[in-house]
């Protein structure tokens, strides 16, 4: 009985890059996690150990910090575009027919640019967010999918839950005044493609803008349920961001339990709350303009 | 401009459950992860804020803990099934139209029980692979992908990697003899759909018997490529256990490099290495029986 | 053959608090995980099963929550003193000798308050560093050792190591202009004692500047190696803050390699660098005010 | 006012090396990850600039991989002491006056060997403890501390906690039949200083008793508190290895909480239970000889 190989793929993971720009002496910097797969012409590489088709895993690597040098880094979007495009249009005999480049940013601020001047060259990482995103080229076209994750929010108020559908298992009381806290995980699909021409959207800018609009609906929309306020998350980039078609968002609801202090005879009003951990809601949901096919799976 | 709520789920995520049984004084344990996803007609929940469709994620978490007590845990597989088929057919006015119940298993060893005899009650985690598997429901038919995660393997020899494409940034040294290692990522699609009256595998010795054949067809294949050893170990899994469909490995090729040991005037034959964290090559691929539709997702 | 129960002690680690000042619309947060250690009079509950001494750890969390009702949460050193004062003095027979609480604080900023206004009670999350806190009380004093973790800073130039010892082992080439990265933990005893009526430091306001101190030191320093770095953080932390007696730093040395372009015929001006995880190098040291007995442990 | 440079140490960590001997055609591995760190004559590298003295990591690291060629690893204390000594009398100018070296050590099992012979050249890593080790060298002496961590151990049964002290915040209920899970952090002070010819103890030999001990301990004890349970699997170490002198055990309480299944009609005869993350119990304390110096610090 014969059996297949399938969908494949290789390359060098977590490529980790800092990428200085000294044109002066304010200097800049972009702190990158490149992630290189490969698709193609590789079926001999499995099944009769020959490696004629096998770019090594180090050669990706290698372009990666070549590619840093040569083009400089305009925006992670834009350089993994670039790596793509490579690995498909300029693997010798064509045997890369389609190539996927995920990267991972990590921000920094300026140590004391907020009030002092600063050196020019100092750093503090930005612990919040890390943003993403995965390039994938055919050879035709271009599928743009950006993120971010682990950017922790929470309501303090503005949050209800009740009136909910109660079967033989349901013992959670009605919440008319409750902590609402995520940890935000949204990936989002651009109507990008590059062809004929198209220009590429203002990469960083438009990151930038889809998570204030992020930030801002979560605090904005008083809320019935994390579903509700996912949804409000969703449609407000979709709204403001034309170059946004599509737009995924995971949010775990990291429950804030109100601590019962009645037995030491004191009350509890919404003052003091243990932080859980594990179990968690997980609420999930895409939300895309009418008419465009979504792209992006489910996690 | 409309914009449409589609793919989206929720539930309950990680619920911890130790389930023990007393039936005599040898205890038995199982040590479970489970996370619930509801998918159905969510659609009010999003866009109005009433929850009367909505089961509470709380709810579906009171669920597994009771199932665990009802019908007891005989297998990661057999449970979730039960759990998912229970939020189908059974959640008020059919709300739910597709439940998927995920699962990670932690393994335990009898404490002494080698050499002395054994308490019966006291144990030690089996700290190697976490085993995994999803069960989808639909209402219909299952679809039962499990899985192994974390497995840990290396070979000191018998892998060569030469003979590969050359491109302007390859600098890769050919190598004739070289430690193999990888952290296995293991999915397994199953034949089973549970329609007409069809019975389970025995999940266990399934499980068992497939993580037997990776492991060995990790040991036996002399390897020209992580790839190569890749296709190996899959097909041996399908030859072996015909309730196999598919099977999609990710193993990230743990580098560990030779040390240059020439500066101290040492000579290094195949005995010091430096075993590297990133980046990694990372080699994906499923194998599958020929007339057989893939169903395991790309990460 | 006697065997000695030696130092032992107890308590309820990691308790996740979350307390909401609620006062006006503009809410205020505190976000700490909360850790208790008791030592005292417990030889009984160790040798015989005996609990009759044993305050449940139980107890020890249900303290921490109904304090941070009672009592607000002023700041993590106050809070934590308030704590380890009432286990030693209120603690049944007097059977808790000292007590040690340690506190994790996570920061939050308003979403939305640098431009356009906001809620009042929507937070995010900032993921810098986390601050920590140790405070022992014995009955007699307080001894508090303040400290953050997790402060990831980087300069891109002004940094050189040169000069250095050379034995057989040195392969290392000198470098006149590199990165220096590093993820500062620090930790700082205080003067405080609290005998006496002594009064406790503005905690917070001291927080913000020792770090403000320890950032701006890092930037400012042109440095020789990352031990000098220290030492000029160290001391800029004691020049200015007259309440820290003894400060210790713990300094990862995350380097960042330069990149060999040069088989791709670019030269690698400083501007491609690779970051390595492990190994690393690692500078720890203490500086501390003349005559005063250093009090914080080597990690 | 002078400030005044305390205790200081540098070195690099986590130096991870895989050393492979190959005598025959079955392999024998060793996997530590290695950390150096060196006390001596460094003020001028932190005070002036200076790094005349400074031997740099990068060395300590060279250092490592070229004694694993030239001496083997016969043991992980064996290898740090070998280190150890080095460093401290083999620096140019004996600038190194105190050396430590720690030691983490993974596991790895032969695939297949139980049942069917083995490669000779085929590992698995066996998930459970890290081994670990610290060896302190300072010109006259050698102090080792060994231990493990990771360990998570479980009794279903033959566990109770009651008779406690009870306070006006303590709201237990007594348990007369409760799950005792805990993950084993274990450190061990060896009688060994090296002085006057004294022979090495056979060290793997040594942990190899020491852990099954430890094991038999818990699972042996009929527990009335996590504490007696430590001070039963302290003494059992101290009664059976001459050659530890002193036991320091750290035991998290891994509760493991009933599920009230009661609202479910259900009821719940110690066999379903929620596996807790935090908050825990922490139970910490050191059994040791009689007239021996307790070493070990407290974490």
């Amino acid at each position: 009985m014969a059996h297949v190989l399938g969908q494949n793929q290789y390359g060098k993971a977590e490529n980790r890059i800092v990428r200085v720009r000294r044109d002066s002496a304010r200097h800049e910097i972009k702190d990158l996690n490149v992630s290189v797969a490969l698709q193609g012409e590789f079926e001999d590489v499995h099944l009769t150990g020959s490696n004629a088709n096998c770019l090594p895993t180090d050669s990706t690597k290698n372009t990666v910090y070549a590619f840093a040098k040569q083009y400089g880094i305009e925006s992670a979007e834009s350089f993994a575009a670039l790596l793509a495009r490579h690995f498909v249009e300029h693997t010798e005999r064509g045997v890369v027919h389609c190539a996927r480049v995920r990267v991972e940013e990590y921000g920094w601020e300026r140590i004391g640019a907020a009030d002092s001047g600063d050196t020019g060259h100092s750093f503090v990482r930005s612990g919040q967010e890390v943003r993403t995103t995965e390039v994938v080229y055919d050879g035709d076209r271009f599928r743009v999918i950006s993120g971010l994750k682990d950017l922790v929010v929470m309501n303090t108020t503005d949050s209800e839950f009740w009136g909910f559908l109660k079967d033989r298992y349901t013992t959670l009381q009605e919440a008319y005044d409750r902590i609402l806290a995520t940890q935000v995980t949204a990936r989002w699909a651009f109507g990008f493609h590059g062809r004929d021409g198209q220009q590429q959207p203002a990469w960083d800018r438009s990151y930038q803008e889809v998570r204030r609009h992020l930030l801002e609906a979560f605090a904005d929309t008083y809320s019935y349920s994390l579903q509700q306020t996912l949804h409000a998350m969703g449609t407000r980039v979709l709204n403001h961001r034309a170059e946004v078609d599509e737009i995924r968002l995971e949010l775990p609801n990291k429950h804030h339990f109100l601590v019962d202090l009645a037995p030491f005879g004191l009350k509890n009003e919404n003052e003091v709350y243990y932080a859980a951990d594990r179990m968690y809601g997980l609420i999930e949901g895409t939300v895309h303009r009418e008419g465009v096919v979504p792209v992006i799976p489910v996690s």
